[in-house]
């Protein structure tokens, strides 16, 4: 693997309020891809115009970070709802990063559902087949962040969808290939990450949390920017990776 | 005057609440241009698409209909919110209704803010010059529905930004051409209102409260859709002005 | 049985929106216990207030009627919380109503969660204790009404809490006891709901939509507010049940 | 002045997002009274039991802070509302933030409005004298944080209701007594910021913009706790004002 995209959730604060350690212009300077809070769990129009414009400014390319409809919650808590009603959520918050994308004539690259909503269409698949199946005839070039082999990951696949599937820097993994919460007290050392992101990049593989090896497919690294330290873990891997003559490009340069 | 648009405000409903006579479809039925509610006073996604879908069925062109941020309020409260803030609550909320447009082909039209913010862009020249500034470089062929020689009609006729002016169907004027809010114990009558826009369409002219006739300015008649017996009253309006000879049709298609 | 209350949701507008019949001021003349929406799912300060000052002109007893913190979906929806999540949410709610109702020296008779809240309590026994044990230690006289056998009420009885168990009027039972949601077409006859509610009220009995009897117990007839046609359905059981000499008394009258 | 009243803002948090430099259980260790958010600005359940409990262990005289409904500005934008509409929304916070002091056996001590809601009250005297009278009748014991001279002051004032003035000390002062908004580009200096507190305590007089000096009568000192370095200058008041005799004491227990 020669190219890789490296991406993160910016833009996560509300009014005046921020959340983690409020790094996201040193954040976007060492990353490709963005995912910009669209105002449901976190992000607010102010927000997102200034978060679209740093992009800009930085040269990354920007995909909508949608969430369920709970700012109390972050979006965090997984609300009730049916497929047509997340699907409108979504496609109201799409809209709303589009328009300020179109003042600073970006194009979006990609979307990426947040928190509970991530896992739902990662889980549910009529909820993932509605979302994936209206998204596909309205924006089928708008590429969708997901986990390989997951529901989302299935419909699109199906569809021919574009895909790009993630490898999560800072969660652990089990032997599903699934991600374990796993409640830490001490920061995340920046060199482990590091070398775990160097060899799920070079071998394709990652530890489980039973101490075995799994196989991972992913074409982007994501590192949450409210992982504590999440400016150093970042550094860390970017440093790693371009030691490895591994390049950090958006996914719409991979060929 | 031989066409004249008719507008009306739609899709003012959020989550399980209805206001108004609950009429929406009927008067979808009668008008040539809707103002959608964009979900920050009004309106929620599914009512939206809902509403574009309606628009779209009955060939009606529709345009966005932001509100300052209140829920609690429908909008009706002016917020203190600097000309920033609030072009960038408009941007959010109409790249929003754009992305359901988009779903059904359908171009917007215009764009109508609602409430505090309508008026509040009709008096602040620094709010509406920022905010028709922004919105000129940025979509250059969305009509302004506003009220004649207001803030925000000068900073755009000045543009060159396209307007639409209103007359208000439903709304009493004085001398100095503002309406005036009167508070009324009986519903209006749909023959005198009738009688009153016709007179507008054919004269230029209105009677105020004080009596006198003032001139007025406009290509298109608003009716609000949560005024009380809105339905017979646009009935009546477009059952007159169709005898007149008068053709209902949105501004686009005026020449 | 010569007592029976009637209970039912009120004050669940938000803002200018109403729901339902929009018939609270009818209504409340007719039941013997109000709960008062009490602003996260419905119901804002304005309408709280004018709906407790109306319960204190009708001398009806009032409750609490907290919900998620969902407007958009009318707490009809499931939200992923924690038992200390949900009960400071409901803490929060119930506090806000007490405020009002100490303005009209109104005590407050009860606590009934609203929809989905209702719904969780029902079920989940963590949360149906940490909600109990922190309302029994705080608020040891404020009844809550539920169903019988349900979590929240296993955890009341076992602490010795006061409960109101409810008959549904407006809602199917099926063989285990529990509440089917049948889309109707057509809207509820008052005439056989009323039979119903006789039935339920002097033998304990209800038919299941098996076709079987079931046994009820309970000391309130819940008729919500919201169902369609809710006046006529609530104005034919009053009516049947004064016929057999049944009086209609809030639970802290009954003996 | 023996006994002086030190207040700070705290619990101004939202869902996962903080504000300021987070520093909220240091300042508690300081200050003699919280005024807590309570929801509609800042603040929400969780947090406010949390800083309620803080309160407590921390011997803290608690208030309620109530805000305008706007999470999105913080509450520092004036929302144009009638009289009884602020008085409802500050009732409903009141009654919320009582339901989780009751939770701690503690009692209000008072109620601060926050941010456009405090200047509102403090110009515009028909929503003072609805405000403070609705609140004389029904908690007549509940002192009213202000400024002396402001609008509610003089009406509680005039109904005999309890207020405690206030001194800011990160504030600067004109001769009008106003204070003054100043943008600053570096942070308060702690020492500095001492001794305009312990001038104003011992001689009852501080030096304005213009360069003039003012009597200022209070027995609270205000430090806001958003105010950067906030930690640092209330560490040095406190030093200062000890050193000086002076005793911080919540205004009930000053005789």
């Amino acid at each position: 693997m020669i190219n890789i995209d490296l991406n993160s959730d910016i833009g996560e604060g509300f009014g005046p309020w921020t959340i983690g350690d409020n790094v996201d212009e040193s954040i976007m300077a060492l990353i490709s891809s963005a995912n910009i809070a669209t105002g449901f769990h976190a992000g607010d129009p102010c927000i997102m115009r200034k978060t679209v414009e740093l992009a800009h400014q930085k040269g990354v390319s920007i995909g909508a970070h949608p969430g369920f409809r709970d700012l109390a919650g972050f979006g965090r808590r997984h609300i009730n709802t049916t497929p047509q009603e997340l699907t409108n959520d979504v496609l109201y918050q799409l809209g709303a990063l589009r328009e300020f994308a179109a003042l600073y004539n970006l194009p979006l690259q990609h979307i990426k559902p947040h928190g509970a909503l991530y896992m739902h269409l990662a889980r549910d698949s009529d909820a993932a087949h509605y979302f994936v199946s209206t998204l596909h005839k309205h924006a089928p070039e708008l590429a969708i962040f997901c986990m390989h082999g997951s529901a989302i990951w299935r419909e699109a696949t199906t569809l021919g969808h574009p895909v790009v599937c993630e490898f999560y820097a800072d969660r652990d993994y089990d032997l599903s290939g699934s991600i374990v919460f796993t409640r830490r007290v001490e920061p995340l050392d920046p060199e482990i990450v590091a070398d775990k992101v160097l060899r799920a990049c070079q071998e394709g593989k990652v530890r489980t949390v039973e101490g075995a090896d799994i196989d991972v497919e992913f074409s982007s690294v994501c590192l949450h920017s409210d992982t504590p330290g999440a400016l150093p873990l970042l550094q860390a891997i970017v440093t790693r990776l371009q030691l490895a003559g591994i390049t950090i490009t958006p996914p719409h340069q991979h060929k």
